[in-house]
């Protein structure tokens, strides 16, 4: 393993445990220390990689969006609908994404920027959204950086809701509920017809992904900052 | 003023002074001795009306939807989507709101029940669309208390994306925005055509009812609680 290789393995390990540790007491309550004996790994190790708490913390919201490539689909519809439906599923089983959400919702540390997760989702959407009105996927009267807004705001709190009644356990039916109420709006009859938005759905993206694993494209946007 | 008037008016007073303190600080680092100070009234009176910390936050979490009532509408639609708008607009523009939804959103304190706000908004929101389902105001296939939660966390996150964008300066847009999204996917078109859903709505029906101050109707779902 080259250096260049060890050093984002330990760098990981470091945001997975950092993860963990925030996702169970919250960014106020967590410490540098219970993160260090969490990762295993030295002081320095730690601080060569992330200077203080506060970098840990953006540096959990900037991965979270970084590690899943949803496959590419003819319908660019779908491919939302699949990232939406994906990142339900990482929500349910993924303590990463957990924690990351979690920062970015809670409002008591005014010193983290809490943007960022909101605008990288909307880029996402946003880039999906251009690429299904050039294909003729949309109705005529759509702006996809306002319908891009509406789906990622919407997703955080149906998110939230879904946590604070019964700790995600019903999120992805919840989700595909939001998707049927807000695909109506936006795309072509015909288009909505050929849509797969189940609660499974996520389930069986991520199983998709896991089969085949590619080799994500860096150049698509959920990879941006990898 | 009798004597049940002037222990309702303190514990108003209570409730106004925790809110803004859980505003300012966050519910963890919120105190006791700062909610009275902020308040002006003696360690028995807060005492005699609120045990505890929690107790104070429960109270503000059960106060927000208790104060408005929006005017009755011969469409239910428009009554759901002006108390989903002046909900926009009080959040904007009243401590005692934003200190609520803070401490629904808020993950970091376990002991507190966050459930009770989503619950209330979704049993509004249930109440108005099965009326409207009566009155043939919606399509064939809309569940409304499927309908009623989507409102409900859809409209918490648009909430928390503006709040973490921009401080609530666009939520007015924003909330227009979803309502445009969400409307046409249950309401018959020629519902749809007649409803005032412009950003600028939250602030006429709020102007609406401080000009005429009717008194509100205690049987309204709004005011269950008071």
């Amino acid at each position: 393993m080259s250096k260049q290789d060890r050093a984002i393995r330990t760098r990981q390990t470091i945001l997975r445990a950092a993860a963990k540790v925030f996702e169970e007491h919250g960014y106020q309550a967590a410490t540098i220390s219970e993160i260090l004996s969490e990762a295993g790994v030295t002081k320095g190790a730690l601080y060569f990689h992330f200077q203080s708490k506060e970098h840990l913390a953006q540096g959990v919201l900037t991965e979270q969006n970084n590690e899943f490539t949803v496959p590419e689909r003819p319908s660019k519809l779908q491919e939302l609908v699949d990232t939406t439906m994906l990142h339900a599923h990482r929500l349910q089983t993924d303590p990463m994404v957990r924690a990351s959400v979690r920062l970015a919702m809670d409002q008591n540390q005014p010193t983290l920027d809490r943007s960022t997760p909101f605008l990288t989702w909307s880029k996402t959407a946003h880039h999906l959204l251009d690429h299904a009105q050039t294909q003729g996927e949309l109705l005529p009267h759509v702006i996809p950086h306002q319908t891009a807004d509406v789906f990622v705001g919407a997703f955080g709190g149906v998110q939230a809701m879904s946590q604070a009644l019964n700790e995600y356990t019903d999120l992805h039916h919840r989700v595909s509920n939001l998707l049927r109420h807000l695909l109506p709006a936006i795309a072509q009859p015909p288009i909505i017809a050929t849509l797969h938005m189940t609660p499974t759905r996520g389930h069986d993206v991520y199983q998709e992904i896991q089969t085949h694993h590619t080799t994500p494209t860096p150049t698509h946007p959920l990879r941006r900052h990898f």
